[in-house]
């Protein structure tokens, strides 16, 4: 991996936050993911950030294990986390840290979202900070590269 | 809570950190917690950060359920993340929110590891980063206090 | 939603019930499903019937959570059932009630699939009575709008 | 079993439903059992409909063994679907199809209540349709006479 | 199924083996998927193979289910093993016999990998011989025929 | 091991096949063990194969365990499959591969026949083909030597 | 209720204690359970206490279900504690509340006495103190009333 | 132990009920655990009561251990209930009667409250009464010193 | 016990074999239970044989803890072995000993018949030799007055 | 089997009575296996009883295995009945009915005594009788062959 | 480690063996622990033996962890054996073998003291030898350090 | 027993320890366990000291059972200590106590290894001690003698 030049991350949601901006405003505001991905870029003007939305397990899957030339991925797989060893073993393949990102706290909700077939093939985890989980894993991301 | 005026942030360890700097330098370098500490409080000037480090189970569930004033708290509750329901009571009771944090991935480890009895409790969690776990923690406790 | 007018039914297949008509002919007749469609249809003339029929997980969790100005959805999810968290949770995100149903009793057959991740997110479930448990679901949802 | 003729159904309670009329009005209306027993058979005329209600496990059983002559048997046996090794025995010595009704939807109930030792004994389950699962499995024994 | 003629044989991969070749090399030698199969057809020139590679979990059953033709399946369905039961349910509609291999012992993997939810529908399983345990797979369909 | 000159092969039968011959004589014929034997070494002249059949759990696990100058073995411990610690540890120091056969598929049967402590202590596993299963690992042993 | 006026309580058995009297004398003394209500009623003079007996199931939970104009139910379910779903039922639908006694340490017994189904449906639970246990429930009704 | 003269009893409290008097004032009412003391003494004027409230596991169960002169012991273990051995060692060393109470009923709280290490060590369990539960496990000791 | 005189044994059946003459005529012949017992009294004229036939739990309880004067209790407690502790409970209460019978391998049947609530409260069991599992029974306990 | 003529039984133990006369002498009497196996013949003079007694697992394997001209085998298998899958499955190749005896109580034994892996196979248990287990058994044997 | 000179022995106690030479003197005699310890060190005066006792969890888990200049712990964790993550991890950081012993045979006790979570964590484990438990782990720590 | 005199000790091995002294070399030395015994009795003059080593299960058993006039055996019975109730229950018949050993610590390797179905039946267990574990046991027996 080429650490110099410009630092870049793959967002990859293997959910639809199409409702975001509509629901739950109280928290996380009016933002679409859209939107927050605009303020994403505009607060880290330096980073080169593409972003995937794939609802299909095995797309969402290759689009992981075919990433290439980024230096982070942060993954917030949805109900894939609890289901998909597909998608697990795509993250074991990638050759860059992977970050697995949860918007609401997976120990606050239901037994069996508590179960993640996913985590342990990661290199961290962080969950229940909202959209911030986001700019928290680029955070991240961004240490790794930075030592 | 008084959300104006300089953010205040309670560090709080279960573990005994200090032989970070002697081991595992190849990856976190050569600080002790003391020494990271101090390039946290540099790194965030406007912070107030208390520590505290706290190897008893009853005195470190004091600490956090009597710390009054902060406006958020970061816990490496240790090997109590998986054995102390009085730690986890303890958070249960505050008043700000609280980041669980750890320096490993515990889903990388022993699968006694894996259990957690504190998270569930906690607003969200943070684990895998190394020590920049902890600035990630605080970054997120800033942002609680933006919106 | 609009009570006044037609009431319009989706029925959301998601396993291949192509085969209808030429097995179990000894119970459910030689239809196949699209003609038992139609006799639906015919038995129930001011009803407004959509159909599909998706073997993907994916493109079936988004038929669900995309149906919009419908009264009700019948939903048998074939294997899905016992599998997949991602259509319990497009079930759940549905503005009108889901009723599950099965051909066969699920109770009567192999222990894994009396396990079930999508009934405690539909309104109610229906199962084994063959083609009619989609009958006795329309009739279900008629009753919803009658009230 | 013969065919022709007036079909004779038997509806077996194994809970007081005397408080029906009393509670959740707004969702089943201020009938008591009895009303909508009136209302069921006035709905079905050309039907012979019996009714026991029967808290005891013991006679609960015995009615469902000793029942004769009918096409077919609507059971609603409460918590004793839960617990009632002698009501499934009994069900399953039946020479006509029983078919298991809950008001409520067992699945979105507490964990204990999701367990049932009668299904795999029954012909079909309807749950989670109120008093209308009902005549959803009228619906149900007619269709099986008409085939 | 018309036992003269030509044997013909469907090998269905459900997992990318494009990166054969390139890793386990001192195993396996430096042969692609495609490489080995042309080694295969080389080895059975009496033979007629089909191969079908599919990383979607309903892409690749429906290959299974509407394989028509075939005298035997080889199937690796690689992370389906342990999680589709859609792929399972396939297996159980074709008409030949289905042999279900994998490249490394699933008995000497993670605990997760030793569940498989395919086995019981296969006709049998051959595991931990490397890209050969597709020859004994065609061997022992081989048989089947010869019998 | 030396790898040239003769193959030599054990094949180690924990149950007694004495029977195979007088039933299902429409699967596999009317052959012995014995028969199928000296087809098999009909079948493979150049192979030097060794037969042992031995009924006790210990002397079972000497055969293997003090079995020098092979280049495999094929082992069919039948029963204790499912209950020795001895036998998989006798082939844990093993110096050559084992292969472990069954005749019928394990995961068809009954569940306690699905456990095995041998699995994991193999090299692989071919279970389902009939007698036929014996080949298959003779020519697995044949690869492993080839390459 | 009314909470002026005579303080009514219920006692319930599920459990036939006519052998009171006559076994564990040197812990209860020679006293039956009626001689024992006696003295109840004797030390109570200001209240109206009310007992049963009941062995049967069904007639238990009617008691429960149908108690009215009481201040609160003191009961001893005996072996229903662990089985039955119909009497815990019937204390939810009980509108004083219900205390459940024991004699004995349920805790200090065997295993399979230590579920209870009822627990979790009464206000409090007062096991181990002998007969005592029932005056502690009657002061624990008191206490309820005088609030 | 001298079972004449005052009666004398500890109380044990393993959590910190400071917080009395001011939350769930609506049913305990304004009093704080001192003042309830308070209460409780004047209420009880023939008889010592100690009390000690104590953390600290080690030490409460120091405490316990080693509390002499005592006709009964009154132990409140709050979180240590669910945790810990030492404590319920404790308690198994102690030459008078143990009665474990509660405030809250623990079979209406969170599954992991259900079970206690402490109960099958103590001499009966008194739990859902709120403070009352204090008083009439003073009751229970009282009885047990009278017979 | 009175061990002179005549030996007196009680059958208490659980279940209603009243079918017994209709079904499985092959294996028990056409006798009904009252004839089997007639042809068991013939066989043992010197006994002196009582039977109760009680479908009831809590009736069959009683028959068991109050049956006096006898030297042996057959019980055949049909689905209540499985279900009912309060049968149990009656048997611990028995002064003379309790033979469970089967007519039926409770060991080849549905898992959930092989647990038993009872045998542990027996002083053995016979289970698996049709109705001659009751002659077992009355030659066991002849056999223990004889000692 | 030839029916007719002398019943021939064999009594197969897999443990070691030797010290049967020694131990328990209170309950059995001062009988060694051998006196009682004499004692046995002399009330049934018109059967052939043969005994062996076999400590290895194997053997006693074949021994049920291989018997022939036998019209029961009556089954000790002590300690093998928790552990041996191998004799089970000996007992499954039986071609005369094999009846599982137990001179203890199986159920009033440590949790591990309950577990048995070979009364699926036989035709029938008596547990709990002492040595008159064996009796009761050939008893059973001879009604077999008397219907 | 200087292997030279004196070998240095830590034993830790976490339970209070104050009692000894009180209670079971007819098994260890009259001894207190620290009798004991004079004795022992008596019996190995080239030994530098120091004793630490400690009810604490934290303490007992600092002293283990900081420990140096020892060639060897012997640890008895007493009830934390059960409970205790912590003391396990400080295990873990000792550069010095530690050696778990018990008194009693945790294997003959209650099924929670079978379980330990610091026996995986030590070189060996001694249990059932009473305090002569000690004296054979200083004699395993002396032939470590003979090596 | 006889306790004057040579103290006697049996070793029993169930492994084949054979392999001692060609590998592992570097921990235990050259010794071969013939060599290792000959200086265990160089080391213990005055002891008499018995050795078998039996892979079979039956024969260590009877070896175990059958073994008189010993004051103590060491048993190290390998994987049957995982397996075998029979060599348990052998245990439970001696008269003597049995001291369990193993050379690796049971604690640190697979799970399946941590379950012993001895060590409830034997005096004590040391474990992880290298052939030293069988030293440790000798002194462990000649201390029983000695008091």
């Amino acid at each position: 991996m080429n650490n110099s030049g410009t630092l870049r991350i793959l967002i990859a949601n293997g959910v639809n936050l199409g409702q975001l901006g509509t629901r739950e405003v109280d928290i996380y505001g009016h933002l679409s993911f859209d939107e927050y991905l605009a303020v994403l870029q505009e607060a880290y003007p330096d980073l080169h950030i593409d972003y995937i939305q794939e609802d299909d397990e095995t797309r969402l899957a290759h689009h992981i294990a075919q990433a290439t030339g980024y230096h982070g991925i942060v993954l917030n797989a949805g109900a894939y986390t609890h289901t998909s060893l597909v998608v697990a073993d795509a993250v074991r393949t990638t050759s860059c840290p992977v970050v697995e990102v949860h918007i609401s706290n997976l120990f606050g909700r239901e037994l069996f979202r508590r179960n993640s077939m996913i985590s342990s093939a990661c290199r961290g985890l962080i969950t229940g900070f909202g959209l911030d989980s986001y700019r928290l894993a680029i955070e991240a991301i961004k240490k790794f590269q930075s030592r």
